[in-house]
């Protein structure tokens, strides 16, 4: 587990790459989001075998961040300029629902800002196009499978602050959660 | 409850936001509207797991506003210059029907005004092509889930106040009903 | 009833909004059809609940109007410089068939033309591209509802003449018919 | 019936229009196909509740008039200048296969030369590209069901003979037959 | 039969058309592929009841033709200046399958070098990007399909010579057959 | 088996075309990805019966090497400047996963960089937008599917090699297997 740790590391050690936490049937499990930029028009192709509801959570990061361009000190005409392509591995399994929202949105700020996501830093959360984050569910399962793959932060919802609390706490020692309110504080601990 | 109230207060006090009411099979619930501009074509992007006549009633809200932008003050060539972006949160909960009409309006309407909406007040009901606001079905439960929620006005169609007059009078102490005819009506109510 | 036909009145008293007769599974009904112009390219945005047969139904009588530009006094470019919105309402009900033929031509040509639709007047046809007039189904029903909803005059094709003479006549005593063959005579007897 | 046939000639009498034969689960039956043209840039538009193989048989239809355009002394530019509207009515009745090939043609053909077709003239027969035209089934009941309506002439593949002959001679008395083997055959014999 | 022979020889003879081999639920046919160029922009209509691998072999055959434009001395700028039809007659009966690809390859090329097809030759195959003919199926009822309808020569895959070998010699008296490994052999040997 | 290596050798000896490895419910197969270029505008075009997943290996595959384009010496316009048509032979057989991903990037990379793919040589894994290979099943049948073909070297995975050693090594004599983490090294080992 370190050593799986590690490799999260060096492979997600680039901008536009964040790791988010899935409920699948199968439990709970690690998840990257990559994001590529290139030369376009503002056009977004999602691939993983998304479904729907997880392809809105794109398009719904994509406009709070091209909407709050200059909090994050972005020039508001690249969103314009560029190609977006956003891919979630493992195409063999479907994925879907609101929860990879916080990461997606994290993965195109880093993509866009060219800044690095904070290493072993997971998160899981809804977002909303006003700037807030929402509770999501599986949240044990989710922080167990943080724990097994070696990541040492969280942050999730602050509503969601009572499932973690019912968790064993010997099963999550050494995991610092973030409990958050709004969007703009998921990029402020997220982006280095 | 008041401290949910405030929470709504705070998050929602934004233009571009507005708070409708929902009928679901779980019962009454508060929904959010929330709406976002960038530079665009008109284009209108919905969002948060909507069915058909959901989806048509905001681009019934949107022809309406635009073919009306003079009463609200509006240059008609900014529907041209803008993208659009209507999102209804809580993504892994379906949603459809038309009774969202008149909060789809008024998110709009906040937006493109930069008006925002009378805090505390809520609004359900399917909206027309020619302005008119028709009622809708749900009234005890959505008037319940507001009175929960720490609401304080609700807006709905005037052939909707036999609903309401059909609910246990200390059920909703304190709250101020609207009842309107057109949507005009519901936006001089909820802009502030 | 005298009321619900004065509010009928009221309501649909601007150009671009006609009244048609429908029947559904819960017996007759009224429906408006409502048409909106902005400025657009000629696109065609169709809502409220509708199945492929009665979109067809809208896109046969522009295409008339179009070509028949003319004989209404209306330049024939007006109709790549617009775009046209027909929504009917109560989009919670399912709608489809082409006997809202002769109501989506009048509504049209009322938004086109800017003059209004006779008050109290109601129609049921479907339409073909050569503009004849063609006999629907339900007559009975829809002249009834249109009774009951405080309505004078009904316009449907002389082939459904038979179907009004085997109704009780106690019962549409006051109604006014005029049966039609052409979607000409559907203008002249409808736009005032 | 003499009435029918007075009918049918007095509403198709016009370019663009052409009488069919068709064969549904309720016997046979005529079909009109009507087409409109407008200023456009070579769009096909089908309305008519009509199936993929009958929306089919009309690009296959319009591709051998563009190819053909000199041989109907056409100006092949005038495809690309041109909106093309196809209607077959009676939307209530689901329409397909390829047998209102010839028909397709003969209304676009008309449409585009201005040339009507013959009066009193109904037609049924699959259509290809490189010019031909293949028999069709249902040729009793097509040929009786245009011997009621009180039509004179038939076109249809050479190949269908055979079903022609197979019909008592009694029922069919006063119909012409014209067995063609190409498209071009059908023009000349259709357009007057 | 040799009067169909004849027939097929007529029809056929013209830029633009070949004669494949199917094999269908009722047995062996053949099938004529039909394609006209027009004035366009590159795009490709397909018509016939074609399914979806049937219309992936048109498309191949497209980008092979494409990419070894030279070879055929054709200038590779026609393909961006043409619409492509290409028609599989009897629209009543649903086709799909590869092995219509070497076909669809002979028609296209037939139609852009304006060269025919040699006359009284049929074949069958899979087409691959690289310029390979891949073996098929049915070859026994395609075979005798091809004899009874009065055909002479057949191409098809070298990985097909043993299923001909196994056909009672007697029932393809007078019948050439052509193995092939590439798809520039096919159009060496087809086009006049 | 020889004669067959040489086949596969001499089909595939040119840029564009790599060989891969499926797992289909009847056992191990090769799988040719053929890819060719022609003047477009960076459209991607895909046939060969392939399911969504395996259409979003081929988007990721160019994304990845579009944002590279540098590493691969590649100006990065010529991925606007072309059109992209990437097929999988034998249409017959449906195709889906995500495991033919490092066959895809080398199919394009080839194609794109004009080098060939070294002979002999093969390869499964799934790819991401970050450069990783990852782990896929069947590598058993995939691997006794290669030996059969007579191939000489695997590219795949290095967390696949636990499969490899579970193989008698009696039945994989005289195969090279190459296990890699990155997408890189993948075209490193694969371009001569
Ligand atoms: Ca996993
Ligand atoms: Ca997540
Ligand atoms: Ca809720
Ligand atoms: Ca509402
Ligand atoms: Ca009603
Ligand atoms: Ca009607
Ligand atoms: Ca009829
Ligand atoms: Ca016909
Ligand atoms: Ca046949
Ligand atoms: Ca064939
Ligand atoms: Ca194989
Ligand atoms: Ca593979």
């Amino acid at each position: 587990s370190p050593r799986y740790s590690n490799e999260i590391y060096k492979t997600a050690n680039m901008p536009g790459v964040a790791v988010g936490l899935a409920y699948t049937y199968v439990g709970g499990d690690i998840l990257f989001i990559e994001t590529l930029l290139s030369e376009g028009k503002g056009e977004l192709k999602l691939t993983g075998n998304l479904g729907n509801v997880m392809k809105e959570s794109a398009a719904t990061a994509l406009s709070y961040l091209q909407s709050n361009a200059k909090k994050l000190q972005l020039n508001s005409e690249v969103f314009s300029q560029k190609g977006i392509h956003i891919h979630v591995p493992e195409g063999a399994v479907p994925k879907d629902g609101p929860s990879a929202g916080v990461t997606m949105l994290t993965a195109l700020a880093s993509a866009f800002t060219g800044r690095k996501v904070k290493p072993y830093l997971a998160m899981t959360g809804e977002i909303t196009l006003r700037g807030q984050v929402l509770p999501v569910g599986g949240i044990k399962e989710k922080v167990l499978a943080a724990k097994r793959a070696g990541l040492k932060e969280i942050v999730m919802c602050w509503q969601n602050e009572k499932d973690v609390n019912e968790i064993d706490s010997n099963f999550i020692k050494g995991i610092d959660f973030h409990y958050v309110k709004t969007m703009q504080q998921v990029l402020e601990l997220a982006l280095v």
